[in-house]
């Protein structure tokens, strides 16, 4: 399924900020089709570092989807079936305006004056989306990671337009840790005298160094102890002795700066900034801390999905969720799933995964297909 | 106590890597007296940017020492009853000679032409210098973290040399996770102009920034995701509500940054690399992975101590050392103390430590002396 990244256009979005950007632009793809009476469709959202291509071969540069493995004819997302929206959140570097978006009133990139993004900022632009595909609601949205913010923000937010959410490894508010990865990461690429205050569009040197080292720290993260020990374990990278000094001795070293020099040539600095802040944001009680206030008017079903080695956005916080959830007879489904791989599982280790997205979409298309039949929908 | 930091002098040290030191330098605290038979010596090993200055009130800074808390009179190691030692590591830049000394073949400061040092050099030292002050034979070595490496390695090199260890919030190796954050902080420090390749020390400008990016990753690391939750929470630092900008929003942010830029104004970069690579390449085993050869001719006593919440050095490694001294039949005593101050616990979280060392410690002078009265010792 060879697929192509198309374009939205709005004339402007009020942002949680109080600012206004405008016009704003979305990159977004789609997979499968959408039903006449527009039931079938759902939105995937995406993780900090994602992007629209989440399925198929992408017509531009022949790569798959970021969950080619989850969306597709008889997967998870089953395109026979069901009409698969992605989109590049706002702020973002891969046909989303973002800080690297021309400023109309300049002329020049926004960088540092494109206006600071939440996770609310990203849905509503969504919801623009969707609606202009002529989609008053959606059968599900769903997302790991910050793609699971975004879901829970849609059901809390849009709770009219949303039947279903799977959040999925992730967090209904980041934590000291999480913020303290993320600044420590804002903090590197910062730090970079080529990141010369957010102006390196021109000298197209950008902050490479910086935003390596953020990658970095991030990747150590997205795995666990364990799955480091099986990938790396203390093997060294072509030698079969400690060199003692400090080119590459392990393995490890050698894959995480790989990683990083990677990265660079497909993320822009800037968007690092502005989505880490938009994460350590979100917080679903807007400081409260009251979760079953902000689950009040909520009727969507949901499917929360957590791994048991996800260090990064652990278990627990997936279960706060459902326990709110729960004593406030909501209609909700939980599975902590055994893995290995930490934060990537939701990304790599799919098998159990499958079944239940599979199952839940199944069921909320049953639901939502017999309510239209008795006329409640 | 006011206490003075001291320094041995040696003529050369030859080292792991094959190379040799000379002449070489050891800065050094004692606490309390040593008694006429010297058996009453416990030395106390520093964990990675710890010093000499373990215990009382420095007589150069007015400042208590690191383990104060753990150190003196009536504490868990009573200066009543032992000599406590405690020393700067080789490699490191508080008084023992690293790369910040000068190098006398050329005058000028070694900084990366300084060796490549490990784990069992810095032990190597130790014992020079114990052995300078008339010690044949410690009561003790005791250190938490890159200490407990040390501990590790006086039971291991020099088994009679030393009656007991005490190895707290420690690993038998390093694991790829933790070779993962330190190469992240060599990386952050070597990616930052005023590194120079390591000859900052003319410029008197030290790469402050990669250095400051390198030690917010270790705070985070050294707390848990409990402690920086009761800590600082989502608490906002001197506002009401997020700046929408990218200055300081959290406390958590403030915090890293401070204890980022301060640490700056302590420690040497250089110092930062070597002791780093120091722990990566530590593997008791040499490699062979099996504990139980490295083991063999351990007479040693060991309190072995983990933290359930550490999960920089997690409590596992700490059980896999125990599990196969006591396959041996092994004199070991191991408790996993519940703690919610992650690794940082075996300096702040130390009333059952300190029952635990004491009582060890006791047990094993009384040990010692009996087998002096019965003339086996």
């Amino acid at each position: 399924m060879v697929v192509e990244t198309r374009s939205a256009q709005f004339e402007s979005i009020p942002l949680d900020s109080g600012a206004t950007l405008a016009p704003v632009e979305i990159a977004y793809e789609t997979y499968g089709h959408l039903n006449a009476a527009k039931s079938n469709a759902i939105l995937v959202t995406h993780a900090f570092t994602g992007d629209a291509h989440a399925a198929g071969i992408s017509h531009e540069t022949g790569k798959p989807g970021w969950w080619d493995n989850m969306i597709g004819p008889g997967k998870a997302f089953d395109t026979d079936r069901y009409f698969v929206i992605c989109s590049n959140v706002l702020g973002g570097c891969q046909g989303t305006t973002g800080p690297g978006a021309k400023n109309p009133a300049t002329g020049r990139p926004y960088a540092m004056s494109f206006p600071v993004i939440t996770i609310r900022d990203m849905v509503r632009l969504q919801r623009m989306l969707v609606q202009s595909l002529g989609i008053e609601r959606l059968l599900g949205v769903a997302g790991g990671s910050m793609g699971g913010m975004q879901a829970l923000e849609w059901a809390v937010t849009y709770p009219e337009m949303v039947l279903s959410v799977i959040p999925i490894a992730t967090t209904w508010r980041h934590s000291a840790q999480q913020i303290a990865f993320n600044e420590v990461g804002r903090q590197a690429i910062m730090a970079d005298p080529d990141w010369s205050d957010g102006n390196y569009y021109d000298t197209n040197k950008p902050p490479a160094r910086g935003l390596s080292i953020a990658r970095m720290v991030g990747h150590i993260t997205y795995m666990s102890d364990e799955s480091m020990r099986e990938k790396f374990g203390r093997r060294l990278r072509e030698k079969e002795k400690f060199g003692f000094d400090f080119g590459v001795d392990f393995e490890v070293e050698s894959y995480l700066r790989y990683r990083g020099n990677q990265f660079v040539s497909r993320f822009d600095a800037n968007s690092y900034l502005y989505i880490t802040k938009a994460e350590d944001y979100f917080d679903l009680t807007n400081g409260s801390g009251r979760l079953a206030d902000a689950f009040r008017d909520v009727g969507t079903r949901f499917l929360v999905i957590s791994f048991t080695s996800d260090w990064l956005y652990p278990s627990y916080q997936s279960q706060e969720i459902v326990r709110v959830l729960r004593r406030m007879n909501g209609d909700v489904a939980y599975c902590d799933l055994q893995s290995n791989y930490g934060h990537d599982a939701f990304l790599v280790d799919i098998a159990e995964q499958t079944e239940l997205v599979r199952g839940f979409l199944d069921s909320t298309a049953r639901t939502a297909s017999s309510a239209r039949t008795r006329g409640v929908a």
